[in-house]
């Protein structure tokens, strides 16, 4: 199902076959929260963009539309045509981080109100799976907690105790939805999700104990939650070689270019981050020399598309003097163009680093990334 | 410059040949007031969806980004990446209606406050030309005032009168610019536009006045301003004839499907409207049995395309249930999806009426469409 085709260093060049297709990692996944890309993106558009995997969240879809509308509708791949992987994540960053419920947790699970309309609603390891199962996505996340990076130690053991039950329930229940006749996707993929903050001993610990569960995938989650860069890529460097390499590894949530190049070096797979597509509603840009601010004076006569080697549809088409006015006369138009060429830009960065994996020049290739980046930004 | 195919009744199937391709009339020009159509379209998913002229507004873009900005980057063509036909308005319109100045207008022209920034502007009927010729558009449209159709008969007189001699220095001024080196395009068009309010005596001696001066097409302003449908379909019928039938007709800021199938009837080629992209923006879309409202809870489950029948972007991709899910939750895409619908089903319908017009069977198609409209609404 996962092959491992190449190792360079830590990092990983692989291939994840899914019955929605394949998957060539390391891949950035696009996040379309409530089923579509904030931006106006539609599934056509991500397409174009070169987007493999879509990401959808299992709490916004539970509480709206519903998970029972989705699944009459013949389930979140057909509902927002999208042929492709979906991967949803559990519910459970948005129960524990949208509700104030520190301390509501049981051991059966979550009770918690909704944002849309207050009613309450629990959901435990079982319901998670279950919402999934509906949805018919390709790859279900286990339910977890993420606990506070802050939180004292006791807190985070317990939490991190807990988190390894909820596992063996979803393991359990996601195996017994699989087998169900009326299943949208009966060969759902589990990933297991990594937690303990930023305590070094209790990460490793945890990840030796999910990683002889068995899962078709391996998640380090409850990181890019406030902790340093440093602190980020400590943990990833003593936990995922903790990690089955025979699995695809998946760094949730995470994160700029920089993070991202950092994570494959550690032997990360998989990645995902609502930052691209929320800087480009902004006017932030990506570029191989650093981001810009299209709102920037400076370009309103630049007849440049905003990256000059980029194939994305908005610098096909578009200069940055355009997209600023759409910008400042509050175009939509204008979020839309950006948003489109960050993602491009993301899943274009991926393509790159999987071609340096290939040809064995990884580790020159983050270099040279990184330094631009770092060098080069002002001078746009 | 302008052939007319075909004529059935009073109305026209004609062919405008410009220096940026041919229009097929009847045709629905699609407004993107600002170098844009509002929810997040672009000159790409324009020509998706059959536009075949585009409209941009010359109050809008002088105060952002401004012409001499778009001049700067070539025109207005270039600036938004579209090859094809574009119609300026000539600011009147915005000039009178988003200001207080009623009693501020002079012979020479008005002063008025810029909604952006509150700066005074001078515009008078050569800054109106010197504006669009810098902007570069196919058609400019001439300085005229759009008197409040309640004024008194001695105000509309008057106003039309200066509209006439304002006409005579767009005329000369327009002549002046396309002979000018550093034009960009030397070929731009000029069309009149005929006022009068509701006072069919002073329209039909506006009329005769305008026709005898060689324009290159014709406009009737003014309407769908509050007026009846009745008392405008009464003014295109006294008008219409009086304007020179080898020229285009085109009818301002018109309007629902009924509007324009009685326009068509009574002779007109050209059409605007904000309508079918502010309807879709609010989640109403246009279908052949009537408008649809997508935030109706009876769509919830609706597997369907809005219309069977329709080959636009939208319903070849998603169902109503989805686009519904999407406008509720805020989703940008809803609105873009919507807007997308509504405008190719405007661009389809113009290209069914000259299809009709070419089958001798306009007044049979129009009777059936306007019986779809008025029947089926409430049964979807």
């Amino acid at each position: 199902m996962y092959e491992l085709l190449k190792v360079c260093g830590r990092a990983k060049r692989g291939r994840l076959h899914t019955v929605h297709g394949v998957i060539e990692t390391p891949v950035f996944m696009n996040v379309g929260t409530a089923a579509a890309i904030k931006g106006a993106l539609s599934s056509m558009d991500l397409k174009e963009i070169g987007c493999q995997v879509e990401l959808s969240n299992t709490y916004h879809l539970h509480v709206r539309p519903g998970d029972d509308v989705i699944y009459q509708l013949g389930g979140l791949h057909r509902f927002m045509n999208w042929d492709r992987p979906i991967l949803t994540d559990s519910g459970g960053f948005q129960v524990f981080s949208l509700t104030e419920l520190r301390g509501k947790i049981r051991e059966e699970g979550v009770t918690f109100s909704s944002h849309v309309d207050g009613r309450k609603i629990f959901m435990g390891p079982e319901e998670s799976m279950q919402i999934q199962s509906r949805l018919g996505s390709t790859i279900a996340m286990a339910f977890d907690e993420c606990a506070p990076s802050k939180a004292d130690r006791s807190y985070i053991e317990a939490s991190v105790s807990r988190t390894t039950r909820w596992l063996d329930r979803c393991v359990a229940e996601m195996k017994r939805l699989n087998q169900q006749e009326e299943t949208i996707n009966p060969k759902q993929l589990l990933f297991g999700i990594n937690q303990g903050g930023i305590l070094a001993d209790v990460r490793m610990e945890h990840a030796k104990r999910i990683a002889e569960k068995e899962l078709d995938g391996y998640a380090v989650g409850g990181l890019a939650v406030g902790e340093s860069h440093e602190e980020m890529y400590h943990i990833l460097e003593v936990t995922v070689p903790l990690l089955p390499q025979n699995k695809p590894t998946y760094l949730m949530g995470v994160g700029t270019p920089e993070n991202i190049l950092e994570g494959v070096a550690r032997g990360v797979d998989f990645f995902d981050c609502v930052l691209p597509a929320r800087n480009g509603r902004h006017g932030h840009v990506y570029t191989n020399a650093g981001k810009l601010n299209l709102w920037n004076e400076r370009y309103k006569l630049d007849d440049r598309p905003i990256a000059e080697d980029c194939q994305c549809p908005t610098c096909r088409h578009y200069s940055r003097a355009y997209v600023r006015h759409l910008l400042k006369a509050k175009e939509m138009l204008g979020m839309r163009l950006c948003v489109l060429h960050n993602l491009y830009y993301y899943n274009h960065l991926m393509a790159e680093i999987r071609q340096a994996l290939e040809e064995d020049r990884f580790e020159q290739f983050k270099l040279q990334k990184l330094e631009g980046y770092h060098a080069n930004a002002k001078s746009l």
